[in-house]
C-alpha cells in the first residue's frame, strides 16, 4: 500500500492508561514513516472523525508523547456514540469516506471497549461495503475487563490494583474505629454487568479474614437474607466487615438494587448500592456503616497504575501499527496468557467480527461456593495483572500530567455534518 | 522523676500517618529508657485504660515499629469516646488512677483531635484533682485540620495529597467524556465543619480555568442561585465542570444540604451532599452527572501520603516523649510555620487548655469574595503541605503494611469497668 495517513482516536469510558495505548500507536507510527504519513487523531472518537474535527498529533513533541504513558483520561477526548449500520445511516459511512478521502486517511485505529470495537468493526468493513479501502485495527480498552479473547483489557488492572489497595487501606481504618463506632464498611465499584472489578478487591485479602470480608458480585443474585447473615457472622468473628458491592447488583426481581433505592427513596442518582445496602445492614442489625462511591476516582488514578497494565497498554497500541502495516484489517491486538506464574504474556491477533459486542462475565468456577468470594482460580488469574508500579513525576506535590496542544488539522471539507 | 511507664493511644477518626506519630512516640520512648519503661498502648483508646486493655509495645520489633510509619490506619486501635468531667463522673478517673498505679504509669500520650485533646487535658488535670501526679502531654492528629495554635494538623496534608491528586485526575477523566456524555463531576470532601480538606481540592488546579471550577465549603451558605449559575457560566466557558463540596455544607434554612436530601427523598443515609447536588444540576442544567464520595479512602490512603505530613507526623510523636521527659504536663507539640517558600517549620509547646474543644475554621481572607473559591493566601498556606512522596513497600503489586502482635499486657486488676 502506497503510504497513507491513519486516523486514531478513543472511545467510550476512559481508564488511567488509555493514553498509554496511544502512546503506543503515535510512537511506533512515527517509526514508520515508509508507511505511516501523519497520524489524525479525532477529537472526542468518532464524532472527529464525522465532524471532521481532526488533531495534527505530528504538531506535538517526542517528550509530550512520551509523557501520554503517565497521564490519565483520553488525551484526545472521547465519546458514547455508536455507529448505526451500513444499512440504518449510510450517510454516517459516505461522510466517514469523505473525512477520510480528504485527508488521505488509509488506516483506523480505534481504542475502547465493547461497543467501540462495534464501531471498529463497521469501519473495517468500509472496503467490502463502499469500496473505500481502509485497514481498521481496534485497540482494547476497559476498566471492567469484559472484552472477550484477549486475557485482560489494559485499564483493567489499574483500576483492579486502586481498588484492592483501597479496600486494603480502608479496612485498616474500619478495624480501628470498630470497636466503639463503625463496624462496617462498603465500597460500591463499577462494572455493571461484568464482576471483574469488584472481584479484584479481594486481591486486598492476604491472610484468612482479612477484607473484603463480603463480594457482591452482579453475577449473583442478590438475597437479603444470606447477605445479612453473611455480614452478622463476620461481624462476631472479626467484629467487622468490609464489602465491596458491584453497582449493578440486581435483586430477585431481576431490578438493580440502586434502582430499589429509586423507588423507595424518589430519585434515580440518589442511589447507588453502596448507601442502599449500608441502610439495610444498619435497619437490620443496628450497626453503624460509612460507604464510599469512588466513580471516576477508580478509572482515572493514574497515580497508582499497575506497571504490568500500562506495559499491556503501551503494547497493544504498538503492536496495532504493527498489524495495520501488515496489511492486517479487521482485528485487534488481543493479549494471551502463556503462565501465570511467573506471569507471561505476548500479543495475538483477534478478529474484530469475534469481539464487537460481545461481554465476558466472570465464569462460575471463579465465584465461591455461597456466591460472596472468588476462588483461588479467580486469585490466579487476577494477581499479576496488579503487579508493578509505575509512578508518574510529581510537582509540588501533585502528579503531573500532559496536556496536547492539540492543534486542529485544517478542515478541507465545506460540508458540515450533524452528530 | 524516677523511671515510670508510659501509656500511649490513638482517639477519634484515624488517618494515613498517626501510625507515624505512633513511630516517633515509641522510637523516642526506646531511647529514653532511662526515664521510661514499657510504653503499653491503650487498645481503642482510653478505652483501653479504663478496661485495662493495655498493649505491651515492648514485644515489638523494632522493625515492626519503623514500619508503622508507612501504615494507614491506628495500629493499636482507636475509639469515639469522651470523658465526663471530673464532677460528673469521678468514678472514671477513679479507675484511670487504678489502672496506672497498677501498671506503674506516669506518662500519658493522647494522639488525636479536638475531642481527644479534650481528654488528654482532663488526664493532665489528674494531679491536681486528685492527686495521682501525671505528665500528659497531647499530640495532634486530624485530618480536618482544625485545631487551634498548631500551624496544621498531623493527617491533613495526606488527604490534601489524595483528594487534590484525585480532583486533577477525575478532572481528565470528565474532560474526556465532556463532548457527548458527563459535563459534571461533584467530589464529596470529609469536614463537617472545617473547609480545610475542600479548600486543600484547589491545590489541583495548575492554571486559570483548570478543575475544580467550583468548591462549596462549610463556611459558606449554601445558595441554589447563585451555585446553579456559577455551574451554568463553568460549563459554558470550560465545557465541563469540577465541584469539590464538603459534606458539610448548609442551606439558608441552616440545614445539611444532605439532609435536604433525607427530608425530601426518605432516608438519611441514602444522602450524601454530593448526589443531592448533582441531582439539583441535572433537574436545572439538564447535564449529566457524576459524583464521588471516597469516605474513608480519604484519610487511609497511605499509599499517597505527604512526605511533609510524614515527617511531622512523626516529628510530634518525637517531641512529645522529649516534652514529657522535660517534665512538661498539659501541652501538645504544635507546628509552627517560619516560611511558607521555602517551607520551613519547627514545634513548639501549646498548652492542652487552650487546644481542647476548639475549631479552626478557614480564614474569611482564604475565602474569594463569591465563596466558591480560595485565595492566594491560602493556596500559599496549603502549598506546602502536601510536597513530597513516602511510598510504602509494595508487595505483589499492593501496599505492605504492617499488623502489630499487639499481645495484651497481663491484667492486674480484678475489677472490671464498664465503658
Amino acid at each position: 500500500m502506497a503510504r497513507k495517513n491513519a486516523f486514531y482516536a478513543q472511545s467510550g469510558g476512559v481508564t488511567a492508561v488509555i493514553n498509554a495505548s496511544a502512546c503506543g500507536v503515535l510512537e511506533t507510527a512515527r517509526e514508520h514513516s515508509d508507511e505511516i504519513g501523519k497520524v489524525y487523531a479525532g477529537r472526542n472518537g468518532i464524532m472527529g472523525a464525522l465532524t471532521e474535527d481532526l488533531i495534527d498529533t505530528s504538531a506535538e513533541s517526542g517528550d509530550a508523547i512520551a509523557a501520554l504513558k503517565y497521564t490519565p483520561g483520553a488525551a484526545f477526548g472521547s465519546c458514547r456514540y455508536k455507529l448505526a449500520s451500513f444499512q440504518e445511516h449510510r450517510a454516517q459511512y459516505e461522510r466517514l469516506i469523505e473525512v477520510f478521502r480528504a485527508h488521505d486517511i488509509g488506516y483506523f485505529f480505534y481504542n475502547g471497549g465493547g461497543d467501540s470495537q462495534d464501531t471498529a468493526y463497521k469501519v473495517s468493513q468500509l472496503g467490502a461495503e463502499l469500496d473505500y479501502p481502509i485497514i481498521c485495527v481496534g485497540i482494547p480498552k476497559t476498566v471492567d475487563n469484559d472484552l472477550p479473547i484477549t486475557d485482560s483489557s489494559p485499564g483493567f488492572g489499574s483500576a483492579a490494583k486502586y481498588l484492592a489497595t483501597s479496600v486494603r487501606e480502608a479496612a485498616f481504618d474500619l478495624a480501628s474505629m470498630s470497636r466503639s463506632s463503625t463496624k462496617v464498611f462498603a465500597l460500591e465499584v463499577m462494572g455493571r454487568h461484568a464482576g471483574w472489578t469488584t472481584a479484584a478487591c479481594a486481591l486486598a485479602a492476604d491472610h484468612d479474614g482479612a477484607a473484603p470480608h463480603v463480594l457482591l458480585l452482579p453475577e449473583v443474585t442478590f438475597n437479603q437474607k444470606p447477605f445479612l447473615t453473611k455480614v452478622e457472622q463476620t461481624l462476631e468473628r472479626y467484629g467487622h466487615c468490609v464489602i465491596a458491592v458491584s453497582e449493578g447488583i440486581k435483586g430477585p426481581d431481576g431490578k438493580f438494587l440502586s434502582a430499589s433505592g429509586e423507588d423507595a427513596f424518589g430519585h434515580a442518582q440518589l442511589g447507588g448500592a453502596a448507601p442502599v445496602l449500608t441502610n439495610l445492614i444498619n435497619a437490620n442489625l443496628g450497626c453503624k456503616c460509612h460507604w464510599a462511591v469512588p466513580d471516576y476516582l477508580q478509572r482515572s488514578a493514574r497515580h497508582l497504575a499497575s506497571k504490568t497494565d500500562v506495559e499491556q497498554a503501551y503494547a497493544v497500541g504498538r503492536v496495532a501499527v504493527e498489524f495495520a502495516t501488515a496489511g492486517k484489517n479487521a482485528v485487534m491486538p488481543a493479549i494471551r496468557r502463556l503462565s501465570d506464574a511467573p506471569y507471561q504474556w505476548d500479543i495475538v491477533e483477534a478478529p474484530l467480527s469475534e469481539i464487537a459486542n460481545q461481554e465476558k462475565l466472570l465464569p462460575p468456577d471463579f465465584i465461591t461456593a455461597d456466591g460472596f468470594g472468588i476462588t483461588e482460580a479467580a486469585r490466579r488469574y487476577l494477581a499479576p495483572l496488579v503487579v508493578g508500579e509505575a509512578y508518574p513525576a510529581f510537582k509540588n506535590g501533585l502528579p503531573e500530567y500532559v496536556k496536547l496542544q492539540n492543534a486542529p488539522a485544517p478542515k478541507k471539507l465545506k460540508r458540515e455534518f450533524a452528530v
